[in-house]
């Protein structure tokens, strides 16, 4: 569900960097759904490439994210997100002295697929299944 | 309209791949809409680059679609393209060994322009003729 | 806010055009919001990536914008945004001979965050303060 893509200067992260931040940022949704279901995908920015109010930066870490599992039912509940990737983040922006910025957009939940299947529905012993094998497997509900 | 993003391996495909790939996911609407309203962006990711549930994984093709000439108005059509999709993807995703995921995102018909146009709504004189020309032309209804 | 992509052909832009499109872009917005919200990300289009009803394009521009600031209050509003825009960008796409497509989405104004901060709403004192200074800063209102 999450599809997190991460603008990151060119040579800013190890591959350890980027495991260790997507691996942190998995922890953040593995509560509450299948840890399979967290995409995290680095791109590289060059110079010249990315520009804030017309002026190129090169000490920027931009982020989308789409989540489609799950939408937010409250600004409380959004509110809590945010600040806890805020401070989850802090290692691989803030501390290294990068600026920083990101936003969500909520996409359908009923269109999307994985692996030909269609995910389960939140709640569902079907659910309770994809996290149990952290793997995707026939939906058996409406 | 359609916008694919087609995230991949690197060296996964060759130009005929992609051109196959492109030309078959264009079949899908082109019995409703301009051919040249499907765009497809092939973009290669390198290892160490796209992470699922904190593991990097280099045998995964995730895409992204935008939809914005049409939406889906019940959940059997969406349910009737998807499973169209899976099917029709599959020389280039589940027979060559590589897992795969995809979600749609529907974005504003209005907030959308081609070549300086304003593409025709669905139904109308103007739309049939950019189906016939293939091409787009100055939109002459509101 | 915005955040635009650009999709160009390789080689197309050197950085002094690419910071004259981001410039120029940033005006549009500079009028009503700070100048430091308007984000645009420039990815080169290397041959047989980019397709277009099936058919590789190498002359095309094609640009993505996801608007987050503020929403299209009414179609007249967007209609004007747009064909100004289309009218700015000719001498980087049309007047070059390059085709060219945008879509914008809309995406909520709570599910953002800069530099650890909400940006503050519309026509708020911190708003103000946020142009003047064009930078963030702690937002003082719910």
């Amino acid at each position: 569900m999450p599809l997190w893509k991460v603008y990151h200067p060119a040579g800013a992260y190890t591959p350890e960097d980027k495991q260790a931040f997507a691996e942190t940022m998995t922890e953040i949704y593995a509560r509450f759904m299948p840890r399979f279901y967290v995409n995290v995908l680095f791109h590289e920015v060059d110079e010249n490439t990315l520009y804030f109010g017309g002026k190129s930066r090169n000490n920027f870490v931009r982020i989308t994210m789409a989540h489609i599992a799950r939408d937010f039912s409250s600004e409380e509940g959004s509110r809590r997100f945010i600040d806890a990737v805020n401070k989850l983040i802090a290692p691989w922006v803030k501390d290294r002295g990068f600026d920083w910025e990101f936003h969500i957009d909520e996409t359908p939940f009923d269109l999307w697929s994985i692996q030909g299947f269609y995910p389960p529905r939140e709640g569902t012993p079907d659910e309770a299944r994809w996290i149990a094998e952290n793997k995707p497997s026939p939906r058996t509900h409406d």
